[in-house]
């Protein structure tokens, strides 16, 4: 795999072996569980060991009836949306944010209200202050998309009292909170959710593979009689065979086990980019340590644009993606998203040292605007850019 | 399974040692195909295989490009309606008509217009009257879903005519059109689609089993471009295992032999429930002959309620489905719907006897109004019931 690519697990070291004599295993038994129609809702078993899972390691009380499948993320937030709102209400969105939850919710004729990032996460106050009449949040509070800051906890009371006062839903796109590098995952935003406006979506694209797609949602029990009537009378579900494989997977304690291994992999990787950033890309593409998840982002500095950096890094073969691709409206960043999951350890390396050539070239083309030092960073505490004084009307 | 359960293959004949080798021989494919992000539109082999099938043995014009791989029948409908109709466009509907496709384009926002169906199918000339502004119709022309009538050619290409007049798009459902007992399937109404209004719908819950949640459609050329834009922009794609196992059974053969040998199991399966039906139900239930399909219906004596029937065959462990469950609005029918493609022959003969004696029971109650020999048959030739002659305004 490519270095860059994001939003990749680690495929060179998924145990198909163990993978495939679960699959032989599912196969040998009962042939009309094997065979015939499954649950609109989700195959019993996973939804019971993916309750147990978020119990388990993300302090958030459910029981399986909450517990949703899906074919992946992307499909949550299509049906959350098409189900839960109007066409035409306001939903808070991260900017920059998730692209396919974008799609997704604009599918669903949501109208989309950008809101600035910082380091504490979504700007809760400009909310209010724009649009304070959303139906709907979307957040990415364990590790935003793209920028990687983890959402405080200030700011995620803040976001609950904000829906509970408004009526509002919350989802919370929880896509690779499994990857907390301190040990633990996160506590999610939907565990401190006493009035329950959240709707915690997760996937197994990540922690297990992309081909699976499978997802799921919890929905707050309030809306399980809607989701319920919704799949039961449109939503076929999915295939049952790979959502009973992975149950057996969990069940069995591999998938903990799976975890535990991708989380140091994924520590390693970091580190491996980190470390060779310092040495080749120093001074031209500061690239941040992250504490959770499959990528980081590295600022380049401002006379080297980041769409030319990606359009020219991919003729020499690497692929990174720039900030401005994940948002609805432009922001005051020059920076790369760049994947470390996916990527072998040499790759990573081989990949720095490219990047770093092709910004040394850049840097060193005449005519270009000689910016030097200059950056433009996330800001740690965002604040609306002051107004223009208000002409006084002539005549 | 029990007797007479309609929808369901014969899933004590399926082949799952040879399902079981394909799947491990998948699993040993290449690591990044096996475990990566799939099309988002389908596994190309499976698309190809597709499209070779449909040419090959249902006379079906088509390339792999057209061919788009979904959840299941349901959710095709859903897209297509989704995409397709505004909120309140006027969609012509059997009636009765498929439960699925009726939940899935009123989830869509549809105006289901329901049209009577007769022994040449729906009705195509009472739709332009009563709604010559469709946008829409929905139909499964090679065994109705649930009469069973074949639509004859003249309907077809009145339908045909009428869409290419109006701007409307056909959803073509062949949801069993795979089994035809004179041998071959008939012609699809997509063959004969020459100014392109046809979407053609299949499954392979039907043909292969219900837990694969695998479907597909056929959309005409000049609609491509939009569902590859709608699937790239929000809909993530099927699981590409299942897609790929289906392919290599489709590719090596297998698919056509399972077919076949479908055919003749359910052609046997036919022939004891008519028998059996002719042995204890005369006079009480008239079973018609199918030749398409995997269910039939049997037209009950006025003096036999179809929904009471159905309630007191459930507790004596016989499954029926009556007619009005399927219609939007009341037909002149009192039948049962009998499945048999899914049952052992034993289980069949059994059922029918079960049956027969509830219904003498019913039958001999004191107090149940002797209707004798009263039935409410499938007219031949539906014509629209005289109205009233209007009242002269009176005062």
């Amino acid at each position: 795999m490519r270095a860059f690519t994001t939003a990749l697990p680690a495929l060179d070291m998924f145990p198909i072996a163990q993978w495939s004599r679960q699959t032989a295993k599912h196969w040998r038994g009962k042939r009309d569980v094997v065979l015939g129609y499954g649950d609109a809702t989700g195959y019993p078993p996973l939804r019971r060991a993916i309750a147990a899972h978020l119990r388990a390691t993300h302090g958030i009380a459910c029981d399986d009836g909450q517990i949703f499948i899906v074919n992946g993320a992307q499909q949550a937030f299509h049906l959350i949306g098409s189900v839960l709102l109007q066409p035409g209400d306001k939903v808070w969105f991260e900017n920059p944010g998730a692209i396919g939850a974008r799609n997704a919710l604009l599918a669903a004729r949501a109208e989309l209200v950008p809101l600035p990032v910082d380091r504490d996460g979504l700007v809760v106050a400009h909310g209010q202050r724009v649009a304070p009449d959303f139906r709907m949040a979307f957040v990415t509070p364990s590790h935003q998309q793209p920028l990687g800051v983890t959402m405080s906890l200030t700011r995620r009371f803040q976001l609950l009292a904000a829906a509970e006062a408004a009526g509002a839903w919350i989802i919370e796109d929880d896509y690779d909170g499994e990857f907390h590098y301190g040990g633990h995952p996160q506590p999610a935003l939907k565990s401190v959710d006493r009035a329950e406006r959240v709707l915690y979506v997760g996937t197994f694209s990540k922690t297990l593979f992309p081909a699976l797609r499978l997802g799921y949602f919890l929905a707050p029990a309030s809306l399980v009689d809607t989701f319920e009537a919704v799949f039961r009378s449109y939503l076929p579900g999915m295939p049952s065979n790979p959502q009973a494989i992975v149950a057996g997977f969990m069940d069995e304690g591999h998938f903990a086990t799976h975890l535990r291994r991708m989380r140091r992999t994924y520590m390693e990787r970091h580190r491996v980019l980190i470390e060779a950033s310092r040495r080749h890309l120093s001074g031209l593409l500061d690239v941040e340590e992250a504490d959770t998840g499959l990528h980081t982002i590295g600022h380049l500095r401002a006379d080297l644009p980041e769409a030319e950096v990606t359009r020219r890094a991919e003729h020499r073969k690497v692929t990174v993606a720039p900030i401005q691709r994940f948002c609805l409206t432009p922001v005051l960043l020059n920076a790369l998203v760049l994947g470390f999951s996916g990527i072998k350890p040499a790759e990573i390396e081989a990949g720095a040292a490219t990047l770093a050539r092709l910004l040394e070239d850049m840097a060193s083309e005449p005519g270009r605007l000689a910016e030097g030092g200059a950056w433009c960073r996330l800001t740690t505490s965002w604040s609306a850019p002051a107004r223009p004084a208000r002409r006084s009307p002539v005549g």
